[in-house]
């Protein structure tokens, strides 16, 4: 029986691959990110320090047994070990010419500080003496050295950092020095032994001198770390699963400090900021690592190392390019300089942001680096709505930062910017916000489930407690709102209801303006800027480009005669300039025009107060009669908005009551008419509240409202439908080409639209007679009852297209009021992970998704030209886009302002699944 | 080509079954049941006149093509009409010995009075000569001839029957006598004479003198009476297809008013009253037999015609038994005398009342006539719901109306007995039931859709106007209020507020008894009368055979694993002595014990609203220890008696608020104290309001309610299960076997279960370990939100058991708040047909139904040994208990008083379904 290999050196990713099948991702799921590129790099040529990994099944094999290396593993380590040896010529533990490693923690996916690294491993008395004869350094030596027993001592023998830093203070008070840069050689050394003392009194024995002991226990560090809390609450948030394990990187120490033809530096093969395509980057001469990380001395930009070390930088040029073209991504590297030698320590793909993703990506196909298809999965929907979303500009904050409006920051928990007034519970900011309509940002300490009220009603939220995973996190960005949590330099005064950084004071109502994108906090109002998509050409190309795969026939491999192309973008917009900006944004169509907020504009409302409250029929029409021109009015500038496209038109869905005044404040007035004996006006207002509590519903939500209105009142949809038709026939007369698609809402029974659909065509084609022109137009229904979704084979023999109204059928899928839920245990069930999204958010794909795919599938059955799309939120949702796709829907439509983000969801969705036979399990 | 037959002797019953394959149903089908019957009574030798019968074939063929009999149609009438004068030995049309015929519709299933019937066709002036002369009876001819003449008028020449009764009466007002019977054989002569003159002014022709005219037009006649409106209402009512057609008989006349050795009668086979085994009937010598129904005169028992002909008595009982034997059921026959010559006119099975229902059933599976199981399918499980609901007694109303308590009668449009204080309008009836809690009988000339509310409010409905399908009928069958409309001899002053019946008023406020299952209205309260179970003793024989049936292995074609018998009828009971009855009806579990109904007792009350409003967990769990005892108590009653028996017991359901006083009324407080300025008690009652404010929703249907109560507040159910599990413990040490079942209410997602599940099965061991006992139990959900039913395969991982909460479970799929839809649409769409059926009393199948049977195909996907039931309302009504089967349930759970329906309806699926394979697709 063949050993299992437990161990690979640096150049032996042949042998990696040959065992997992030549898989890339498997080959960083064994050797985890680092270990994996060091080994890459290795193989194609770069220059690495000599190495070796320790596999992540090592790990899990440790943790499993219950903290025991598996068979064979330490044995492999020391053999690699010795290779190492002779690739460095120098020998590990050698009194004469050491060789020094780290042990690095990589795991497949960057958890960035969450494991342990300890580096120096191999120093003692005796190799520290032969370094300093070697090196003729002896400050570096012993700087080194003490921090080994520093960091040896806190990974991994669990001594409390403190416990060094007193001393190292205190000694520093002694030398009466500020900086540990002002150490000398001595002073490090009496450190060292200082440290030595720290280890023996914590722990009873000496720090280990046997430099394979200190691999051993450092390995050891290493894979414990991986079950550490901090790294578990890590995974928790960030949904890596804990079974990956992580990887152990042995790896020969160079040192950037040896001098000043030594040197250290961090960059990026483009400027991660803006996407430039220009080296980006810091380094120092004679320096470690982390000085460049820590801005104690000032870096130096990339770009002089071309005058400081021409050879050594000309290589790095070429070197980072090779990495660029090798990976076809922008590559974040780690480099030493040693001595005149250049080393590459580590390369990954750069974190960017959403305005350098785009340009990137753009760049790179263009420069042929990538494909078109590649650029656009190399963007996330996320990344579009954060370059759409308000923000404050670069310019605003700087401004303000000189202005001194600069205040705090803390942790970005939920991007965006918002401006508002502050107030500190969550009863009054709520009230401010509905009653007075202010603009408030929630300020706390930290947030509860009771205050969840304020925080749904707040523009921004502010805390100075708690991190990246806490309540008000969690809400925030489940609920988006922009959100700081965590800014622990504010201290809250709840009695005297202000906030206060070194001495600057905000009271109460007082201005603020919070950035949760990048975690800032500004005093006053920074004006927030919409970003146009005109001026992003970038996004523009990528979102046509976007727009192409979508609309490419084949890309969905679709039962016959169901569409074969993705999923296009239409707009939910009830006014014209809604239309106008949806289309700008790329939308193909209307997909809800909500026509009943139409009715609430004020020259309208009286008037449809009247129309309600009549008692005749005859009464009623009339007061219809007056609406026509408004409603046809409007229509008209939607369809000349959307000339050409589609544009569905839903009838009037809420029950009527939300069109008269409430019944409570009706009951109150006249109650106190009738204790303080008024009665002027009494009469007509006992009347008014009279017809008002008839028509008072337990659960409206689940009322008489949508198609149900219509068949127990036809005169008001008969009304809508008139104007929808002489608008579109208006405009066919102008020249242009309407497509009206009239929907009805709330269908639940093929029967209520076998009652309502024909009266209402019979209008439609009688106006068509009077105003002697033809046109195409649809009738459909919404999908948004569950019951709907069951029987949606017969409502598909009688309506021509399907538009889920997600919100809603969400609500009755699962039994919540929304009005309600998110209040009353909602928050608490995505706190206490009961359900992994907010299902108003992200559609429930189980639940609520599985009946949506059922009405689809059976739809189509019935009517295989059923045009399907969405029209609830979720329709913006990159999530539910995809979702949308899956199940083989035609369309999505969202706000105006989500178009962009859904078109890039949408051909994501495409190019995701587009080998995917229709009619497989829904992927989770 | 052989010519299709249209036309069957009654001797030719072969060529009818080989024709449509001896399908005894099919032969009905094509001869109607009449026909049906009297070609089979001639088959088995029983004395029936000559006669043919023309098919429903042939009708649907004539009314197809516009009213044209088909091709050989007539032909073979006539060449029918020869073979039966040579069997009767006369001659249709002869002068000398004429054949007289009836000619009399029959179709498929009986529609009493409702299609058209001629007898005497064959007379004209000079075969009633040849009559006279024959028979030496002119009075007996010219009556058959008069009566033919008017019958032929209005029947077949559509003059209105006045026109002949006008003529009769000034006719009889001129001879100065009151009866028919006094008018003599000229007078009659006259008479007929005056009614040929009456056809001639009406039509312009004279009667027809041509037999062969007068039986060509009555067929007509009867073809096209099938598609008359009556019929039609008929069939659109009782759900008689309108593709059936009618059949024609054409049936040699014979006469019973020949003289004393003559005579007619009708005679059901045992009492169709209380089902007594016993010939039961009346017949009358020298008479025709509208004689007998019109009650003229005084008619004789059957048994005395044993003295008055010995002879044909013995026959009679020597064929009525044939009869009997031959259609293994009670038969309802018509039979003349002629000339002392037995001829039996018809049989058909008989129509009883439901007590004679089960006991004809009981009795002949008792005498091996047929067998247990055809005894369970003789009796519906509504005619045993008659025999349980409350009603009037017979000896009640019988000492009613000999006190002169008799007041109306019109048609019994749902059954069902009512007493209550009469209201002239909706509001008022609705106000006077809901405020101050009166029994209320609403009357109104008739209803509308505005008067629903009150109707619904209502004990019982009376209205003057209307018929068994009008607006009033239709909503109080739909929703089980018993009702009696068109009482015509009420008139309703609506001014005054009264009604009054030959000048007998009764007014507002005055109480009425209302017997819907009659039609009958009386003054005053009469005693309503709950029979119990225990003095059937046939209606128990009977359930204990339905409970045979659905116990017995095997009857259930289930997929492996699945429950092979059939339900089992299980009952909602809150209380001890409601578990006690429905146990005495033969439950045998309880499926529903609504725990929170507790919560609404007297000494109760105060300490779970101090429970809800603590403002701390103690103070919460405080007043919950305070409830604990009573709740033990509760469940400990339960346990006793249902001793043996599962016993689910749902954890609290409703929303909080519902324990609080109404927000709307401390509304009304708080603003009166406020505006006069009063402050005692104020500020307590400010709180209270806030914190009733604070509790409000939207939409409390879709709110904090069930498990998501549990979740956010798990005290409560804590208290609860400790509750549970020490009483059944505590029984358990008394010897008894208490099977506690926990029922969770309102699960939408798997993972509510695995958090709340989990906490109070460890109480529940805890419980059993502190009490040193251990006994069976289960935790188990409701499935009554749509997300539950489609993710049940996830579900049932967790839950032992499901129960399907269709009331729920239909709001939600619907999207139907039941408080508001019957008043706002939904009596509107059952009138529009737009629901077949009401979804809240009927489990919509292809919806509803739907969901459930993908819950329980994939709960027992999941977990094979899943208990599955029902506790909605629907559990007891008979379609959706059928329904209840097919889908696979183990049981049904209603109401104690609907348990017997139920264990009938039970056994009518499993007899249904016994050879259905599960899986296949559900029947309509």
């Amino acid at each position: 029986m063949v050993e299992k290999k437990w161990v690979y050196l640096f150049d032996e990713l042949d042998k990696v691959q040959s065992y997992v099948g030549g898989d890339w991702d498997k080959v960083l799921g064994l050797l985890g990110g680092k270990g994996g590129n060091l080994a890459e790099m290795t193989r194609i040529g770069v220059p690495v320090p000599p190495g070796f990994t320790i596999t992540t099944e090592a790990c899990n094999a440790y943790l499993e047994v219950g903290e025991k290396f598996p068979e064979g593993m330490w044995d492999q380590a020391l053999e690699a070990l010795h290779k190492v040896e002779a690739q460095a010529g120098k020998k590990f533990g050698d009194a004469k010419n050491p060789l020094l490693v780290s042990c690095r923690s990589g795991a497949k996916f960057s958890m960035p500080g969450m494991m342990d690294t300890v580096l120096n491993i191999g120093l003692n008395d005796e190799t520290a003496r032969g370094m300093v004869a070697l090196t003729e350094n002896e400050r570096f030596v012993y700087d080194a050295y003490r921090r080994l027993v520093q960091m040896f001592g806190s990974v991994v023998l669990d001594i409390p950092d403190e416990a060094f830093e007193e001393v190292l203070d205190s000694f520093k008070n002694k030398k009466n020095v500020k900086a540990d840069t002002d150490l000398k050689a001595d002073d490090l050394k009496e450190l060292t032994n200082q440290f030595k003392a720290v280890v023996r009194k914590h722990k009873g024995f000496d720090f280990p001198q046997n430099p394979l002991d200190q691999l051993r226990l450092a390995t050891e560090a290493v894979f414990k770390s991986w079950n550490g809390k901090r790294a578990r609450d890590y995974r928790r948030a960030t949904k890596i699963r804990d079974d990956l394990g992580t990887a152990v990187n042995i790896v020969t120490m160079v040192f950037g400090n040896m001098g000043w033809d030594s040197g250290t530096g961090v960059a990026f093969t483009r400027n991660p900021a803006n996407g430039e395509m220009k080296m980006y980057g810091d380094y120092l001469l004679n320096a470690q690592g982390e000085d460049v990380v820590a801005g104690i001395r000032n870096t130096e930009k990339i770009d002089n190392l071309a005058n400081a070390m021409p050879g050594v930088y000309k290589q790095f040029i070429e070197i980072t390019d090779k990495l660029e073209r090798h990976y076809k991504d922008m590559q974040d590297v780690e480099f030493t300089i040693e001595r005149g030698r250049l080393w590459m320590l580590q390369t990954r793909n750069g974190k960017r942001t959403a305005r350098a993703a785009v340009k990137v990506a753009v760049d790179m196909a263009n420069e042929g680096l990538i494909t078109k298809e590649q650029a656009i999965l190399r963007v996330t929907p996320e990344q579009v709505d954060t370059l759409l979303h308000p923000q404050f500009d670069l310019a605003t904050k700087d401004k303000a930062k000189e202005d001194g409006q600069f205040y705090a920051s803390g942790v970005n928990a939920s991007p965006g910017a918002a401006v508002g007034q502050i107030y500190f519970d969550a009863d009054t900011a709520e009230k401010m916000a509905k009653e007075n309509k202010q603009d408030v940002i929630m300020v706390r300490p930290f947030t509860k489930p009771d205050d969840v009220h304020g925080m749904l009603a707040a523009k921004g939220i502010l805390t100075s407690e708690g991190g990246a995973t806490s309540h008000a996190a969690v809400v925030a960005r489940q609920f988006g709102v922009p959100c700081v949590v965590g800014a622990s330099m504010v201290r809250i005064d709840m009695e005297k209801r202000q906030m206060e950084v070194n001495s600057t004071v905000v009271k109460e109502g007082d201005w603020i303006s919070v950035d949760g994108t990048t975690g800032e906090v500004y005093l006053g109002k920074l004006a927030l800027t919409i970003p146009t998509l005109d001026e992003q050409t970038d996004l523009l190309t990528l979102l046509g480009w976007a727009d192409q795969v979508c609309a490419r026939p084949g890309i969905r491999n679709a039962p016959e005669g169901w569409p074969t192309t993705g999923l296009q973008v239409w707009a939910n917009a009830d006014y014209p300039k809604d239309a106008q900006r949806a289309r700008s944004y790329g939308a193909k169509g209307i997909g809800l025009c909500r026509t009943e907020h139409m009715f609430f504009e004020q020259v309208r409302l009286p008037i449809v107060q009247r129309m309600i409250l009549s008692e005749t029929i005859e009464g009623r029409v009339e007061a219809l009669n007056e609406l026509l021109p408004y409603q046809r009015s409007d229509f008209e500038g939607l369809f000349e908005a959307m000339d050409g496209y589609p544009v569905i038109i839903r009838l009037i869905d809420p029950p009527l009551h939300e069109f008269l005044p409430s019944e409570e404040q009706l009951l109150e007035e006249v109650i106190t008419m009738r204790v303080k004996g008024e009665t002027k006006g009494l009469k007509e207002k006992e009347k008014l509240l009279s017809e008002v509590q008839s028509m008072h519903e337990s659960n409206p939500m689940m009322g008489l409202r949508g198609i149900r209105l219509s068949i127990v009142m036809p005169q008001i949809v008969e009304m809508q439908v008139r104007a929808i038709f002489e608008a579109a026939a208006n405009m066919t007369k102008k020249g242009m080409n309407p497509k009206p698609e009239v929907m009805i809402p709330l269908t639940g029974h093929v029967n209520e639209l076998k009652y309502i659909q024909p009266r209402l065509e019979k209008i439609a084609k009688q106006v068509m007679e009077e105003k002697g022109v033809s046109f195409g137009y649809k009738f459909g229904t919404m999908i948004e009852i569950p019951r709907a979704a069951v029987t949606a084979g017969e409502i598909a023999e009688v309506a021509e297209f399907f538009s889920f109204g997600t919100n809603d059928l969400t609500q009755m899928t699962f039994g919540y009021s929304r009005d309600d839920a998110e209040r009353n245990f909602l928050v608490t069930y995505i706190e206490e992970g009961i359900l992994p999204k907010n299902p108003f958010q992200t559609i429930d794909r189980d639940g609520v998704g599985r009946l949506m795919k059922l009405a689809v599938d059976e739809g189509r059955k019935a009517r295989v030209t059923l045009e399907v799309g969405i029209c609830g939120e979720h329709g913006g949702d990159p999530d539910s886009v995809e979702f949308c796709h899956i199940i083989g829907q035609n369309y999505v439509s969202c706000s105006p302002f989500r178009v962009p983000i859904a078109r890039l969801a949408a051909a994501h969705a495409a190019l995701k699944y587009q080998k995917v036979e229709a009619g497989e399990a829904i992927p989770a």
